[in-house]
């Protein structure tokens, strides 16, 4: 078990709010004691030093256990381990029932799932934008290949991958990783998004993710993918890296595409962190879109209430500010 | 116009993203230029000092217009202003059409609004958990007669009535202060929720909100009010304050009601501040709950993606800890 959790005899679960009618996640493994919970000061929260990294190549045995690497010897490029406290258990018995729960008919069910950590590469001083575009490629790979492992297990529903870069996007680790979390439930978000984009199209005949790509909105593009600036941006400059053809699911596409893909999310980073100043952010797969999100102004009491986001960036400003970033040529 | 808003010839504008389906503010106002934005350390985004404050009773002259006061002589315990730098604005004719923008046939409409602060005491170092809880009821009269004035402007669909408390929730003023957004459209949560509630009746033939008041989850309660930690809390130690009776309109409690549920809050946000060392939080006015929810942990790339929330504390834990906070007898 983890030092970190304590509270003992509580196995994850997850509940349904049928208010918000959305699933919440609770997850023992990551808690302190609920009597022990304060808040914490900024410096608190900082990711700690480098000098004991369990990422970093050499320190493996300080890991959970690895689930695969790349290449297979002991000169690893990239690692995919559990994570060490995960927020889902994978010794729980899927598939999960629903269960009645102190007189009240919520739906709670048990907290079954896989979260996985990738490592994107062995050294702790490199980002993710400072790697070669074939090597992002590969950390895409990876996605790909623990995605179609995970997708043969029955009682998986739904497999997010993301990035939390920078304590307040929620990394605690500053060595460079990202995390795939395996759910037994279709978060409604993404049943939103399926809703939202099939009610577009009965309106108007048109798919919704071709319509977003404007040319004010355009900040860059390759042979198969473009990156913009959605219309309706909800964080600013967030971006969506897009493929040109219509593509419901991200592991399908093949090596070349993935090494493609890598070179453009490689452009996005880097112009990301030269105009925004190294900002903390988020990266998000989508079943289609490859969201990237700098962490510039915080959600407030409004967007919680609400779940209407304020943006003070029009979208076409920000991707013309990142269509126009100019690159050092190295790197 | 404001110094901050350098975006000139850009007025507001609110536009829905067809994907997620989810109406986003674009507010100029609230912008520096797009070119200049840039990640802030955490120390740069303190509110200022106190040296200097427009809210506190004497510096009435350096506030946006004023609204209304109470009462309303120089003498005054609570001010309704206008927001200095509001993200709808109140100069753009309402009610709103739908545009065309672009090629793109994603709908956008102006945005026109009134975003109002309450300065909920004259003093800067009053908190409004300090308050004696008919001065909070005072506050909460305030929002509902503000609420009423603002509902009758005909193209005004929804108002959030929200507090952001300490610089990581939100707030960029740290004396004491809450604020309403008054929309030209209904955000897409609060239709899910009126939504959610009404299958959740057609299922059931029970109110969701009177089913969540499970007595592991309760925290306190008065004649009219309880508070619980809710079933499926999103964040830890989510707290709801709920009418015992059925009551779909905030702005319709009584006086008397008003000071007996200012007085469930401030207890509230006493076990908060004490339970959990004074944490940034927010409290929202929903369209039933008020809901408080202390800033413990921040949303990443997960949540975000999904829309799906990992809470590591279970509500029951939560509920027993704060029904057992032992607050100090004066206050």
């Amino acid at each position: 078990m983890s030092s970190q959790g304590q509270n003992t005899g509580r196995r994850p679960e997850l509940r349904h709010d049928p208010v918000a009618n959305r699933w919440v996640i609770f997850s023992p493994a990551r808690a302190k004691r609920p009597s022990d919970f304060k808040s914490k000061s900024p410096e608190n929260s900082n990711p700690g030093d480098n000098s004991s990294c369990p990422f970093c190549i050499g320190n493996e045995h300080e890991c959970a256990p690895e689930i695969f690497r790349v290449p297979s010897d002991p000169n690893w490029k990239l690692r995919v381990i559990e994570n060490l406290y995960p927020a889902l258990s994978r010794n729980i018995e899927g598939p999960c029932e629903e269960k009645e729960d102190m007189g009240v008919p919520a739906r709670a069910i048990g907290g079954f799932g896989f979260h996985d950590v990738v490592i994107e590469n062995p050294v702790h001083s490199v980002h993710l934008c400072d790697m070669e575009a074939r090597d992002i490629g590969q950390v895409l790979l990876a996605y790909k290949k623990r995605i179609q492992q995970i997708a043969s297990v029955e009682s998986i529903k739904y497999v997010q991958v993301f990035k939390n870069h920078g304590a307040s996007a929620g990394a605690s680790m500053s060595h460079s990783h990202s995390q795939l979390l395996a759910l037994p439930i279709i978060p409604s978000a993404v049943s939103a998004r399926f809703e939202g984009m099939n009610e577009y199209f009965k309106k108007t005949g048109k798919c919704s993710l071709c319509e977003v790509q404007a040319k004010e909105l355009l900040i860059d593009e390759s042979t198969h993918f473009i990156s913009i600036v959605p219309f309706a941006a909800t964080y600013p400059f967030e971006m969506w890296i897009i493929p040109r053809a219509h593509s419901s699911h991200f592991h399908e596409f093949d090596c070349d595409k993935m090494v493609e893909l890598g070179g453009l999310l490689k452009l996005m980073l880097r112009k990301m962190s030269l105009q925004l100043n190294n900002p903390p952010f988020n990266f998000m797969i989508q079943t289609s879109p490859l969201q990237i999100v700098p962490q510039l102004s915080g959600a407030g009491g409004f967007e919680m209430g609400s779940g209407c986001y304020i943006n003070p960036v029009f979208p076409e400003d920000a991707a013309k500010v990142l269509r126009e970033v100019n690159l050092p040529v190295a790197g």
